[in-house]
Protein backbone atom coordinates (compact mmCIF):
# COMPACT_ATOMS: atom_id res chain seq x y z
CA UNK A 1 0.00 0.00 0.00
CA UNK A 2 1.21 3.75 -0.71
CA UNK A 3 4.73 2.38 -1.29
CA UNK A 4 5.80 4.92 -3.32
CA UNK A 5 4.30 8.09 -1.94
CA UNK A 6 6.66 10.65 -2.17
CA UNK A 7 4.71 13.50 -1.44
CA UNK A 8 2.50 14.86 1.99
CA UNK A 9 -0.72 12.69 0.66
CA UNK A 10 -2.23 10.41 3.56
CA UNK A 11 -1.91 7.29 1.87
CA UNK A 12 -5.31 5.64 1.77
CA UNK A 13 -4.80 2.84 4.39
CA UNK A 14 -1.78 3.39 7.22
CA UNK A 15 -1.01 0.37 7.59
CA UNK A 16 -0.77 1.17 12.04
CA UNK A 17 1.40 -1.32 13.88
CA UNK A 18 0.23 -4.75 15.44
CA UNK A 19 0.78 -4.99 19.50
CA UNK A 20 3.76 -6.52 19.25
CA UNK A 21 5.37 -4.13 16.66
CA UNK A 22 4.38 -1.14 19.06
CA UNK A 23 5.80 -3.09 21.78
CA UNK A 24 9.32 -3.84 20.12
CA UNK A 25 9.14 -0.03 18.67
CA UNK A 26 8.03 1.54 21.70
CA UNK A 27 10.14 -0.41 23.69
CA UNK A 28 13.29 0.88 21.84
CA UNK A 29 11.65 4.41 22.88
CA UNK A 30 11.52 3.75 26.36
CA UNK A 31 14.76 1.95 27.06
CA UNK A 32 17.03 4.65 25.23
CA UNK A 33 15.47 7.25 26.54
CA UNK A 34 14.70 6.43 30.37
CA UNK A 35 18.44 4.99 30.56
CA UNK A 36 19.98 8.07 28.83
CA UNK A 37 17.95 10.23 31.08
CA UNK A 38 19.15 8.24 33.99
CA UNK A 39 22.80 8.85 33.02
CA UNK A 40 22.74 12.42 32.13
CA UNK A 41 20.86 12.71 35.74
CA UNK A 42 23.82 10.82 37.51
CA UNK A 43 26.42 12.64 35.37
CA UNK A 44 25.37 16.23 36.33
CA UNK A 45 24.87 15.14 40.00
CA UNK A 46 28.99 13.59 40.20
CA UNK A 47 30.51 15.89 37.37
CA UNK A 48 30.00 19.20 35.78
CA UNK A 49 28.95 17.88 32.38
CA UNK A 50 25.63 17.50 30.73
CA UNK A 51 24.95 14.64 28.52
CA UNK A 52 25.47 16.59 25.34
CA UNK A 53 29.06 17.59 26.85
CA UNK A 54 29.71 14.18 27.65
CA UNK A 55 28.69 12.55 23.48
CA UNK A 56 31.29 15.39 22.37
CA UNK A 57 34.05 14.75 24.37
CA UNK A 58 33.86 10.99 23.86
CA UNK A 59 33.60 11.53 20.44
CA UNK A 60 36.95 13.59 20.23
CA UNK A 61 39.03 11.47 22.92
CA UNK A 62 37.79 8.65 20.50
CA UNK A 63 39.30 10.40 17.27
CA UNK A 64 42.98 10.34 15.47
CA UNK A 65 44.96 13.31 16.94
CA UNK A 66 41.85 14.12 19.57
CA UNK A 67 40.13 16.35 16.72
CA UNK A 68 37.81 16.19 14.38
CA UNK A 69 36.07 18.58 11.76
CA UNK A 70 33.15 19.95 13.04
CA UNK A 71 31.20 18.11 10.16
CA UNK A 72 32.60 14.69 10.72
CA UNK A 73 31.91 15.59 14.51
CA UNK A 74 28.06 16.49 13.96
CA UNK A 75 27.56 13.67 11.71
CA UNK A 76 29.16 11.30 14.69
CA UNK A 77 26.62 12.33 17.06
CA UNK A 78 23.80 12.69 14.34
CA UNK A 79 22.92 16.32 15.10
CA UNK A 80 22.50 19.35 13.15
CA UNK A 81 24.79 21.83 12.06
CA UNK A 82 22.95 24.78 14.61
CA UNK A 83 23.13 22.21 17.86
CA UNK A 84 26.38 21.30 17.60
CA UNK A 85 27.34 24.98 16.77
CA UNK A 86 25.74 26.11 19.86
CA UNK A 87 26.83 23.56 22.21
CA UNK A 88 30.70 24.00 20.79
CA UNK A 89 30.26 27.72 21.36
CA UNK A 90 29.06 26.49 25.18
CA UNK A 91 31.89 23.66 25.90
CA UNK A 92 34.76 26.53 24.14
CA UNK A 93 33.60 29.25 26.42
CA UNK A 94 34.58 26.12 29.42
CA UNK A 95 37.63 25.74 28.17
CA UNK A 96 36.68 21.83 27.23
CA UNK A 97 37.08 22.18 23.25
CA UNK A 98 38.57 24.51 21.28
CA UNK A 99 37.92 25.76 17.49
CA UNK A 100 41.01 25.73 15.13
CA UNK A 101 40.65 26.49 11.25
CA UNK A 102 43.47 25.42 9.09
CA UNK A 103 44.18 28.27 6.87
CA UNK A 104 45.17 26.12 3.71
CA UNK A 105 42.06 23.89 3.81
CA UNK A 106 38.60 25.17 3.28
CA UNK A 107 36.83 22.34 4.62
CA UNK A 108 35.43 24.16 7.34
CA UNK A 109 36.95 24.09 11.24
CA UNK A 110 38.85 21.74 13.53
CA UNK A 111 37.35 20.95 17.14
CA UNK A 112 39.96 19.84 19.52
CA UNK A 113 40.17 18.57 22.69
CA UNK A 114 41.99 20.72 25.39
CA UNK A 115 43.78 19.57 28.59
CA UNK A 116 41.05 20.94 30.21
CA UNK A 117 38.42 18.40 28.63
CA UNK A 118 40.70 15.66 28.50
CA UNK A 119 40.96 15.74 32.54
CA UNK A 120 37.22 16.00 32.41
CA UNK A 121 36.11 13.37 30.68
CA UNK A 122 38.82 11.22 32.40
CA UNK A 123 37.35 12.00 35.61
CA UNK A 124 33.98 11.30 34.08
CA UNK A 125 33.91 7.72 32.20
CA UNK A 126 34.73 5.73 35.15
CA UNK A 127 31.61 7.12 37.11
CA UNK A 128 29.40 6.86 34.12
CA UNK A 129 30.54 3.27 32.98
CA UNK A 130 29.91 2.05 36.16
CA UNK A 131 26.13 3.39 35.78
CA UNK A 132 25.97 1.82 32.50
CA UNK A 133 26.26 -1.36 34.60
CA UNK A 134 24.36 -0.49 36.90
CA UNK A 135 20.87 0.37 35.12
CA UNK A 136 21.82 -1.48 31.53
CA UNK A 137 24.37 -4.39 31.31
CA UNK A 138 23.77 -6.14 34.44
CA UNK A 139 20.20 -5.83 34.17
CA UNK A 140 19.85 -7.98 31.13
CA UNK A 141 21.30 -11.80 30.32
CA UNK A 142 24.46 -12.69 28.37
CA UNK A 143 22.07 -14.11 25.53
CA UNK A 144 20.31 -10.84 26.03
CA UNK A 145 22.97 -8.95 25.33
CA UNK A 146 23.66 -10.86 22.38
CA UNK A 147 20.43 -10.34 20.83
CA UNK A 148 20.02 -6.38 21.50
CA UNK A 149 23.74 -6.75 19.91
CA UNK A 150 22.15 -8.69 16.82
CA UNK A 151 18.94 -6.76 16.36
CA UNK A 152 21.21 -3.41 16.27
CA UNK A 153 24.28 -5.17 13.56
CA UNK A 154 20.97 -6.28 11.36
CA UNK A 155 19.09 -2.58 11.22
CA UNK A 156 22.28 -0.74 10.89
CA UNK A 157 23.36 -2.93 8.02
CA UNK A 158 20.10 -2.20 6.35
CA UNK A 159 20.23 1.19 7.07
CA UNK A 160 23.22 1.41 5.24
CA UNK A 161 25.82 3.95 4.68
CA UNK A 162 23.37 6.43 6.12
CA UNK A 163 26.59 8.64 8.01
CA UNK A 164 27.58 9.90 5.10
CA UNK A 165 24.10 10.86 4.07
CA UNK A 166 23.67 12.20 7.77
CA UNK A 167 26.99 14.07 7.25
CA UNK A 168 25.50 15.92 4.40
CA UNK A 169 22.19 17.15 5.40
CA UNK A 170 24.13 18.23 8.65
CA UNK A 171 26.23 20.87 6.07
CA UNK A 172 22.48 21.72 4.23
CA UNK B 1 34.97 -2.15 43.40
CA UNK B 2 34.15 1.46 44.04
CA UNK B 3 30.17 0.35 44.33
CA UNK B 4 29.21 3.26 46.60
CA UNK B 5 31.74 6.40 45.17
CA UNK B 6 29.21 9.57 44.93
CA UNK B 7 32.52 12.25 44.75
CA UNK B 8 34.08 12.90 41.02
CA UNK B 9 37.06 10.56 42.81
CA UNK B 10 38.47 8.14 40.07
CA UNK B 11 37.66 5.19 41.06
CA UNK B 12 41.09 2.82 41.09
CA UNK B 13 40.15 0.44 39.03
CA UNK B 14 36.84 1.31 36.28
CA UNK B 15 35.08 -2.71 34.67
CA UNK B 16 35.80 -1.76 31.26
CA UNK B 17 32.71 -3.28 29.22
CA UNK B 18 33.80 -6.95 27.95
CA UNK B 19 32.94 -7.18 24.21
CA UNK B 20 29.88 -8.53 24.37
CA UNK B 21 28.81 -5.89 26.75
CA UNK B 22 30.28 -3.39 24.77
CA UNK B 23 28.51 -5.17 21.53
CA UNK B 24 25.10 -4.61 23.03
CA UNK B 25 25.82 -0.98 24.53
CA UNK B 26 27.23 0.71 21.80
CA UNK B 27 24.49 -1.57 19.62
CA UNK B 28 21.38 0.27 21.36
CA UNK B 29 22.99 3.65 20.60
CA UNK B 30 24.01 2.99 17.52
CA UNK B 31 20.33 1.26 16.72
CA UNK B 32 18.49 4.41 17.87
CA UNK B 33 20.89 7.21 16.77
CA UNK B 34 20.72 5.80 13.21
CA UNK B 35 17.03 5.02 12.88
CA UNK B 36 16.48 8.40 14.50
CA UNK B 37 18.37 9.73 11.97
CA UNK B 38 16.97 8.14 8.88
CA UNK B 39 13.41 8.73 10.15
CA UNK B 40 13.89 12.76 10.78
CA UNK B 41 15.57 12.90 7.34
CA UNK B 42 12.62 11.43 5.52
CA UNK B 43 10.04 13.44 7.71
CA UNK B 44 11.58 16.46 6.69
CA UNK B 45 11.61 15.28 3.11
CA UNK B 46 8.19 15.25 3.06
CA UNK B 47 6.79 17.33 5.66
CA UNK B 48 7.94 20.33 6.89
CA UNK B 49 8.63 18.63 10.41
CA UNK B 50 11.89 18.68 12.22
CA UNK B 51 11.93 15.38 15.10
CA UNK B 52 11.49 17.56 17.98
CA UNK B 53 8.38 19.05 16.25
CA UNK B 54 7.02 15.56 15.31
CA UNK B 55 7.59 14.33 19.02
CA UNK B 56 5.89 17.18 20.61
CA UNK B 57 2.98 16.94 18.64
CA UNK B 58 2.37 12.84 19.02
CA UNK B 59 2.77 13.84 22.98
CA UNK B 60 -0.33 16.30 22.33
CA UNK B 61 -1.81 14.61 20.38
CA UNK B 62 -2.07 11.42 22.64
CA UNK B 63 -2.71 13.30 25.63
CA UNK B 64 -6.44 13.84 27.12
CA UNK B 65 -7.82 17.12 25.65
CA UNK B 66 -4.87 16.96 23.68
CA UNK B 67 -2.98 19.57 26.12
CA UNK B 68 -0.27 18.61 28.67
CA UNK B 69 1.29 21.10 31.35
CA UNK B 70 5.18 21.61 30.13
CA UNK B 71 6.64 19.78 33.36
CA UNK B 72 4.49 17.01 31.79
CA UNK B 73 5.64 17.48 27.98
CA UNK B 74 9.29 17.78 29.36
CA UNK B 75 9.22 14.55 31.40
CA UNK B 76 7.49 12.80 28.70
CA UNK B 77 10.17 13.70 25.96
CA UNK B 78 12.23 13.76 28.29
CA UNK B 79 13.84 16.89 27.52
CA UNK B 80 15.56 19.42 29.86
CA UNK B 81 13.19 22.97 30.13
CA UNK B 82 15.07 25.24 28.66
CA UNK B 83 15.33 22.83 25.35
CA UNK B 84 11.19 22.39 25.67
CA UNK B 85 10.94 25.92 26.31
CA UNK B 86 12.97 27.03 23.15
CA UNK B 87 10.86 24.18 21.16
CA UNK B 88 7.65 25.41 22.19
CA UNK B 89 8.28 29.01 21.50
CA UNK B 90 9.49 28.07 17.90
CA UNK B 91 6.11 25.62 17.34
CA UNK B 92 3.84 28.47 18.51
CA UNK B 93 4.99 31.07 16.02
CA UNK B 94 4.14 28.37 13.49
CA UNK B 95 0.93 28.08 15.40
CA UNK B 96 1.48 24.24 15.53
CA UNK B 97 0.81 24.70 19.58
CA UNK B 98 -0.13 27.69 21.86
CA UNK B 99 0.81 28.01 25.00
CA UNK B 100 -2.30 28.58 28.00
CA UNK B 101 -1.88 30.14 31.51
CA UNK B 102 -4.81 29.14 33.40
CA UNK B 103 -5.26 32.08 36.40
CA UNK B 104 -6.96 30.20 39.00
CA UNK B 105 -3.61 27.14 38.85
CA UNK B 106 -0.43 28.19 39.96
CA UNK B 107 1.18 24.93 38.67
CA UNK B 108 2.50 26.54 35.03
CA UNK B 109 1.17 27.21 31.64
CA UNK B 110 -0.41 24.47 29.11
CA UNK B 111 1.17 23.72 25.92
CA UNK B 112 -1.99 23.25 23.41
CA UNK B 113 -2.35 21.21 20.07
CA UNK B 114 -4.33 23.54 17.81
CA UNK B 115 -5.85 22.78 14.31
CA UNK B 116 -2.62 23.44 12.36
CA UNK B 117 -0.92 21.39 14.39
CA UNK B 118 -3.66 18.40 14.54
CA UNK B 119 -3.69 18.99 11.09
CA UNK B 120 0.52 18.68 10.50
CA UNK B 121 0.45 15.33 12.48
CA UNK B 122 -2.54 13.63 10.72
CA UNK B 123 -0.66 14.18 7.30
CA UNK B 124 2.52 13.41 8.85
CA UNK B 125 2.02 10.35 11.26
CA UNK B 126 0.87 7.97 8.38
CA UNK B 127 4.40 8.56 6.63
CA UNK B 128 6.54 8.15 9.76
CA UNK B 129 4.72 4.69 10.15
CA UNK B 130 5.91 3.80 7.04
CA UNK B 131 9.25 4.95 7.37
CA UNK B 132 9.72 2.88 10.97
CA UNK B 133 8.17 -0.20 9.13
CA UNK B 134 10.51 -0.01 6.15
CA UNK B 135 13.71 0.28 8.58
CA UNK B 136 13.28 -0.86 11.72
CA UNK B 137 9.69 -3.22 11.65
CA UNK B 138 9.63 -5.31 8.46
CA UNK B 139 14.18 -5.86 9.07
CA UNK B 140 13.97 -7.88 12.09
CA UNK B 141 11.70 -11.36 12.91
CA UNK B 142 8.94 -11.59 15.16
CA UNK B 143 11.17 -13.10 17.54
CA UNK B 144 13.25 -10.56 17.39
CA UNK B 145 10.78 -7.72 18.65
CA UNK B 146 9.95 -9.71 21.17
CA UNK B 147 13.05 -9.88 22.34
CA UNK B 148 13.73 -6.45 22.21
CA UNK B 149 10.29 -5.64 23.91
CA UNK B 150 11.44 -8.07 26.83
CA UNK B 151 14.56 -6.50 26.85
CA UNK B 152 13.35 -3.00 27.28
CA UNK B 153 10.46 -4.01 29.59
CA UNK B 154 12.92 -5.41 32.04
CA UNK B 155 15.53 -1.97 32.22
CA UNK B 156 13.02 0.24 32.28
CA UNK B 157 11.29 -1.63 35.42
CA UNK B 158 14.76 -2.12 37.21
CA UNK B 159 14.73 1.99 36.62
CA UNK B 160 11.74 2.33 38.58
CA UNK B 161 9.61 5.11 38.64
CA UNK B 162 12.31 7.23 36.85
CA UNK B 163 9.45 9.54 34.84
CA UNK B 164 8.79 11.51 38.43
CA UNK B 165 12.56 12.02 38.78
CA UNK B 166 12.85 13.36 35.29
CA UNK B 167 9.76 15.60 36.07
CA UNK B 168 11.20 17.23 38.83
CA UNK B 169 14.92 17.67 37.50
CA UNK B 170 12.75 19.12 34.96
CA UNK B 171 12.11 22.18 36.90
CA UNK B 172 15.12 22.92 38.44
Amino acid sequence: VAANTQSSEVPAEPMWLSDREQAAWRGLLDLHDRVMARLHQELRRESDLSGPDYSVLVGLSEAPGQLLRARELGALLHWEKSRLSKQITRMEERRLVQRQVCPTDARGSFVVLTDVGRNAIELAAPLHLRHVRECFIDVLTTEQLGQLAEISATVVAQLGCDGAAAAATCDD
